[in-house]
């Protein structure tokens, strides 16, 4: 609780791609957009050619001139370096070269998708820009064909003439085959166009790491869960897993094993998951177990597969994926410099009247300008020594939720504090002629017993948050009317100067007691944004904070009508 | 807890935006795409000129044929009509004519954005398509120009020639005769070139509602919030105020007051808020207080805010916004079919050996082989009845902290039925010689009550998903051995016939208890989709699963060891 609220913006890392353009919004630079903003990353885009396309086809490509490419690309990099580039559609040799020979003397890290035909069939690179291909190969660090693609790349011949038809085997030589033959620094081979069996993966058991969708202890198949009773279910011979094969000098790294999803929402998927690498290159952690390789290409394949699991339909043909499904959104924007709290913003403004009627209730009016009768201040002050007990506990009840020793610390020192202030307000009340034999003889009136309890339940049934939310309204509102009856003082209406109640105005407004209220806050708004709440989160804890508000105006309502 | 799981895709709504590329990333299509993306909207594109831009400027510009425009429109419109059209760089008076031919038969509700200068000067509308604008404005639903463009369009000379020094009253007629002038049905105008005293502002008080961005009732202003505080420090007279105005039929309809948001990262802010004002039309609930239409711009115009307050260092001239920054990475995917359970899958999955260390544990393996000596299982068995009797309190403890009847009942429910098993649980150890009184008076062995002790605290400790982890692992765990005894039977690698043990393994994996699972299974899910929890949630939740195992595993171990 000691640390304050950071609002430094956190950069974004800067995600290039150099793709074309798909209107329907599904593949190439738009599919790359989206895929970069479900990373957190900050997306830029060369455009290199347009297409008329939607979920049926495309209609009409529009080819950028070459020239243009270059003045794209030459002005994103000469202003932001980005932490990797993507390179989707090409679209003709020219561009291929022109590329090639920028890349050539940059150290980018580069991620190369041989966007050669559409999801729908249709032609996307020429044959003289694949042969210009070559010239940029040595600048690519990542690249992945699908199996077509490779077998077209790297001249290999399967013994059948579909891909569906390849076997293990063969798709293990196409990929070491593409890796050699392209020279490209490390392949991933996509091998959605095939079906292999269990068997077949097993094969290669202890050559190489291979990584279950499951789990990465394939044997140990959990039976509670239909996703691992589905893999278990087809027999070990029978066809039906898709496998990605990571090839590095010619040598298999890797096989990332799965099972094919089914829907017809597959426009766009080679040009999110080549993104999702460069993404994920860009955002994954060198720290922690394994190799941070492996787990990168392992977050790009999951990213991808649930992003078609979870599409939504669009379109009449094959539709898009859903990029988004990894976000939700959060109920408040960060705290920045502009707005520091957003939280507290959020909770006052939601009722402003109920804000209202609780920090200028008629009590506080009369109090400040002298006129509230004694005998009512003396029956509220009576009971706020119980409200006060019950408030020490709800902070001890906060040490005991906490997890850590930070939190105990601060919850105790508050119980405590409060426990300490006890006395002073023991004395205060003598001033009054009021005992402390008095105040623990006074019985709990009903509007202080359900607010003290109110809190301690909302505490005891609710998480650390919960109980947060359930104290703040009497530390903030009395901050409040600590200030507003200063500023009433200025305005002329109210005083301090032979008013009764002048030192009990004076503790609320004081440095000391809005110390308080400025720590608490802090501490509110950075737990806040430390975990975002949704919108449901959200809703729970502003209908606790409206029931305090409501009890403490109540509270003050006991005091003006003598409520038992 | 009675619905299930839902795992149908939630469609997106779809929103078009014609506009061109910035190369850079932060304004056009690119901007456009991001900001789609943040309102949980499906963006598609139609492009009708490229720049090579970054945060410095506009380097050049390529412009898209006429014809390949429609091209794309048509494409798009052909598959999927959208909710909503923006449109902002119009590049020139053919594309635009051409447009406003295809938009004069359809019903499409169409925003634009009259992008006419970009943020750093560059002149991005020839003064003919400024013309031909006029064939346009009759589709147009919301018209955004900003103060510049307004005075253009409009044709109303202010007295200063400076924006900046409009007054709030000339600021009102230029925004009526843009209304007018235009024809363009609703028009927002844009006051962030212009700089507003709060003494300007109240004197329309009461003509029509003006929206203050602290909260609708401007004169109640809280003492406790900086923000707040920096309103009320300006004196009244002093300028500082960006004022957007909502025009409609020629009359004013609503003010949106905030404070300039200070940052130099302001580019693409036109776009950013003439796209968001799209993606709030298709999203707004057109139920709640007040007018819809009202609380739409205010949200797009807050958004726009955040996005500029929450910026972060990109580039070396005016930085884009950050268009991110109401999303939150959700640590799990959704529930799809192809992967039903995300949650479990990754509890089991984030430590599989811990896991199988106690699902597969020595004495699951010898009570299924049926060479587990007696007295290991009759240890067991008794603290076992211990346990049961926590567990039933955990599941009365989970009521306890239910917000709702259906929860409380689920919980009594599952505490009931735990309390009446124990009766066959109490007749099972008859069986084998051990009477009520013994079980009842067996002291609780110290990994019993390690154990059960956790899983109450842990339940009063945390909310009521804390408690739902702390009892799962239990439920799902004898699930699961239950099952595998089941194929290991039959695999011939345990047996039940002569085995002393039989009704136990049979009672877990019978299909009574595998419902219990599944319904389990499925509560679980349901909650962690329905409140998707962030990194840091899903990290407690794990610790609380794999502690839960770890003390699964050493409850085995007591009775394996036969520990007190």
């Amino acid at each position: 609780m000691a640390s304050t609220l950071s609002l430094a913006p956190r950069k974004r890392q800067h995600i290039l791609t150099i793709a074309g353009s798909d209107s329907g919004g599904g593949a190439g630079i738009q599919a790359d957009l989206k895929t970069i903003e479900a990373f957190g990353c900050y997306g830029s885009s060369v455009l290199t050619g347009l297409t008329a396309q939607n979920t049926k086809g495309v209609q009409a490509v529009h080819e950028v001139p070459t020239d243009f490419v270059i003045k794209q690309f030459r002005s994103v990099l000469s202003d932001e370096p980005p932490a990797c580039i993507k390179l989707g559609m090409l679209t003709n040799a020219s561009i291929i070269r022109a590329l090639a020979a920028e890349l050539k003397d940059l150290d980018t890290i580069n991620v190369l998708d041989p966007v050669m035909i559409s999801t729908s069939g249709h032609t996307l690179l020429p044959e003289d820009a694949i042969e210009a291909l070559k010239d940029l190969y040595p600048s690519i660090d990542y690249f992945t064909p699908n199996i077509p693609e490779a077998i077209r790349l790297s001249g290999f011949s399967p013994k059948s003439s579909s891909s569906s038809d390849l076997t293990l085997r063969e798709m293990v030589t196409l990929a070491k085959e593409t890796n050699i033959k392209t020279g490209a620094f490390t392949v991933l081979l996509k091998g959605g166009h095939a079906s292999v069996s269990r068997e077949e993966v097993l094969a290669y058991k202890g050559q190489f790491p291979i990584l279950w969708e499951e789990g990465d202890e394939e044997s140990d198949a959990i039976e509670v869960l239909s996703l691992y009773k589905k893999y278990t279910q087809i027999p070990e011979h029978q066809k039906g897993l898709v496998v990605d094969i990571l090839v590095n000098q010619g040598e298999i790294q890797a096989m990332y094993v799965g099972k094919k999803v089914d829907s017809k929402n597959t426009h766009g998927t080679g040009c999110t998951l080549s993104t999702a690498i460069a993404c994920a290159y860009a955002t994954e952690s060198r720290e922690g177990p394994g190799d941070w390789n492996f787990r990168m290409f392992k977050r790009a394949i999951s990213y991808t597969q649930s992003a078609i699991a979870s599409s939504f339909p669009f379109g009449q043909g094959h539709g898009p994926l859903n990029h988004g499904h990894l976000s939700v959104k959060r109920a408040l924007p960060p705290p920045t410099k502009h707005n520091p709290h957003p939280f507290l913003s959020h909770l006052i403004q939601s009722n402003l009247p109920l804000w209202n009627s609780y920090v200028k209730h008629p009590f506080v009016v009369q109090l400040g300008k002298g006129t509230l009768p004694r005998e009512c201040f003396e029956h509220y002050i009576k009971q706020d020594y119980h409200y006060l007990k019950h408030y020490a506990r709800a902070h001890a009840l906060g040490a005991y939720k906490a997890n850590s020793f930070v939190d105990i610390k601060a919850f105790t020192d508050i119980a405590g504090h409060i426990a300490r202030e006890s006395e002073m307000h023991v004395s205060y009340c003598e001033s009054f002629g009021i005992s402390l034999k008095e105040l623990e003889a006074a019985p709990e009136a009903s509007p202080c017993a359900a607010y003290a309890r109110y809190v301690i339940d909302i505490g005891t049934q609710g998480d650390i948050l919960d109980l947060y939310m359930a104290v703040a309204s009497c530390l903030v509102g009395y901050g409040e009317v600590g200030l507003w009856l200063k500023s009433q003082v200025e305005k002329g209406e109210a005083k301090l100067e032979g008013n009764l109640y002048k030192r009990w105005m004076e503790d609320y407004s004081g440095a000391d007691f809005l110390r308080a209220v400025e720590r608490g806050i802090e501490n509110l708004e950075r737990r806040v944004a430390e975990d975002p709440p949704n919108e449901a989160r959200l809703a729970r804890l502003t209908a606790i904070w409206h029931e305090c508000v409501r009890l403490e105006s109540a509270f003050w309502d006991m005091g003006l009508n003598l409520i038992k």
